[in-house]
């Protein structure tokens, strides 16, 4: 390969942006791969590392590694400022990456509908968000372990999960077992089997994305599990101590809550706004570019958006949902239209192959749908696990997930609830700082 | 057991203070633990964190879990800022813990003798810490291969430890492996083992406090893993990019270094300083207290002192070393006393019965002290791996840690070497923040 081969730069290395680079593996291309992270997040497991179920090494793959067999890849760890489409470069921190095609995948992140309440009720995107989320959790716990009021103490005891989309679903139903299983023997002055899970959604089911039927049977093991489902339901306002929920036709009340997880809004990554400024184009509401039906930019053939950040629509009724497996789809796309393009081949439109969506409840419980299947129970959680464990990318890590899932679905165990990263009850509610101890 | 039984307090989950309550397992006592942290961490192995081959939750136990089954322990989570030793009670940040008898089990932290280089020359003591150092030997391997100065680049790639005690000479057989192994075919601008690994120490040995024989095999092992030992020399000033060294007889010298980790000094924890100043006695230099031969503190029968933060001289040329077995054999020894006290049986003397000691280079290569009997080479590393994995508290985490190690060793490969938690290279080298992605 010499100089002349063509330079593709990748924003991003979610699922998007790792298959587009892993599909140019044998092209007569140079990759490069940017992105503010040294490693691939498996994040529809990112809930288990909230709960205490696993680790983040467990759900993480350094992108070196994952590339380390394909020649034509360089890694970057930068942080883009900026896009000069004139001079076809992308620019860093630190410097340019030149490119002759550009694939933009970076992805989103939560919205709170205009609201400033991140750090009162923390969504769940990265790893640093998980174990904040982790600590948080644990924390209530043992907060209310040593709470005499018992009004304070119910409050330590509830928490409210907002968005009853695959994520909160998930949060909701691990926070259950933590509380009924988990932590059941762990506290002398608490029963944490009395915890009050909230799971508030402003529709009127759970996996509004999923049939109807599916949705029934999400809330139907939810509730088994202790979890209350508040639907038609929405926020309106989160404070320290107490959150406001508004059902449809009744009036505002609060809830006196210590944690709020907020599992709602999806917001475009920043660089969308940018690069449509750059292009002269605009975004959706959700900050997503529209892309033509070969997912490059209108009127910019050399770059493509794919994944969460683009927005599909072509011959559909709405846009195609920012889950995984259409990120993945379009990074292989466009991978192929490159090669194709290289080879003086027309490029192809992009369809999306729906193979199904999954999502879990808890312990052996799921729902599945595959468009004429619907699957719920036992066998739907099976089928979760192994795709889910099959699609972790480093082989030991597969092996370390079994093996950690085998032992928890045995005793009920979650090894890795380590409260860290300064979320200790006494930096929270004490600023100033007295003896030291390891 | 009735409100009559006796209060045992326990400031600090380490080795001592969990052997303690341990150890109280069957007595009529009732037990406070009180630490900061929710979970006991086995710090042999924390370089391992801190090099990437383990995840934290591998190698921390919660309390609450260890403890589970034992019904006369209640765990505070929760930072002690005072004694009120006349009044008997622990006071905390949010109330007080009453004792009849009082533990302290504290520990140590490092020692700068003085200097103020904790952030430029960080330390090995807890999970972020590891966390934090793993990010930046990851992080000046990243820089370096976006480094086109071939000065700067070696200066990236140059690797300075302080102190060849047992963490220094870990942590630099750990830095050589995966400078010359994990990371060999992840760069395409660099070569990751041309990786300079200095240990430097002031005394003329690394593992003083080891045999002499022992010492050279450590030595000629890190020889041959490419580490660079420097002895009779001491660190005089650490600078963001440079540190300067002297060796006895020669004139100082700067070396061009990205990352300088400190392994050196060790300073008891604070809340030792302070137990002293309530019971009008004095700390040594290194901040311990000296204890009676029974382990209680000169005129205060009530309280005993151990592990770390007791200084414990009686009928040897110097006081015990602050390592595992010293703190849990003084921790049984405590609860042995107090449930010979509450019989009405008098107090016996501690003796400390070393059993050995270990300590590992890397891959295969140990050195091993059974007084009469050195080992060292692969019988002495497969003993301390089967030592260190038998004394890792959950049945859980000795599985996943044995799966990780067997894959590891096979394969070079360390999974857990995530950038986390702000360390990323462009939050080091430009405080502002740009374009956004996931």
């Amino acid at each position: 390969m010499g100089p002349d081969s063509a330079r593709v730069a990748i924003v991003g290395g979610g699922f998007g942006g790792l298959a587009a680079a892993r599909a140019l593996r044998s092209a007569p291309v140079e990759v490069t791969l940017i992105d503010r992270r040294n490693f691939h997040l498996f994040q529809p497991l990112l809930y288990q590392v909230a709960t205490g179920g696993l680790s983040p090494a467990n759900i993480a793959t350094p992108f070196r590694w994952a590339l380390r067999r394909q020649a034509n890849v360089d890694v970057v760890l930068g942080e883009v400022r900026d896009f000069d489409i004139a001079g076809q470069r992308v620019l860093l921190g630190d410097g340019s990456i030149a490119y002759d095609h550009l694939i933009v995948a970076a992805g989103a992140t939560h919205s709170y509908f205009g609201h400033d309440w991140q750090a009162l009720a923390p969504g769940l995107k990265t790893i640093e968000d998980a174990t904040r989320i982790r600590s948080r959790i644990l924390v209530a716990f043992e907060r209310a372990d040593r709470e005499p009021d018992p009004e304070r103490r119910a409050a330590l005891l509830t928490f409210v999960i907002v968005g009853a989309g695959p994520t909160g679903v998930e949060l909701a139903g691990a926070l259950a077992e933590i509380s009924r299983h988990t932590l059941r023997h762990d506290f002398r002055h608490i029963d944490p089997g009395s915890a009050r899970i909230l799971l508030v959604d402003a529709v009127d089911r759970v996996l509004a994305a999923y049939p109807a039927d599916l949705s029934a049977r999400a809330q139907a093991s939810l509730e088994e599990l202790g979890v209350s489902v508040l639907l038609n339901t929405s926020v309106s306002a989160v404070a320290e101590g107490e959150v406001t929920l508004e059902t449809r036709g009744e009036p505002p009340r609060g809830v006196p809550c210590a944690t709020v997880l907020w599992a709602a809004g999806v917001q475009a990554s920043p660089l969308g706004a940018l690069l449509a400024s750059r292009t002269g184009l605009s975004t959706d509401r959700a900050g997503r570019l529209a892309v033509e039906p070969d997912l490059s930019l209108p009127g910019h053939p050399a770059i493509s958006v794919i994944g969460d950040l683009s927005s599909y629509a072509h011959g559909l009724e709405r846009p195609l949902p920012g889950v995984a497996p259409v990120a993945m789809q379009q990074g292989r796309h466009v991978a192929r239209r490159i090669r194709d393009q290289l080879r003086g081949a027309p490029a192809a439109p992009f369809t999306y192959r729906d193979r199904g969506t999954l999502a879990t409840i808890g312990r052996a419980r799921a729902v599945a749908d595959f468009g004429r299947f619907h699957v719920s129970g036992f066998p739907a959680w099976f089928l979760w696990l192994v795709v889910h464990v099959m699609n972790l990318t480093q082989a030991q890590n597969r092996l370390l997930v079994l093996t950690q899932w085998a032992w928890s679905y045995v005793t009920y165990n979650r090894s890795a609830r380590l409260i860290t990263d300064g979320a200790r009850p006494s930096a929270e509610s004490e600023p100033g700082s007295g003896g030291s101890m390891h």
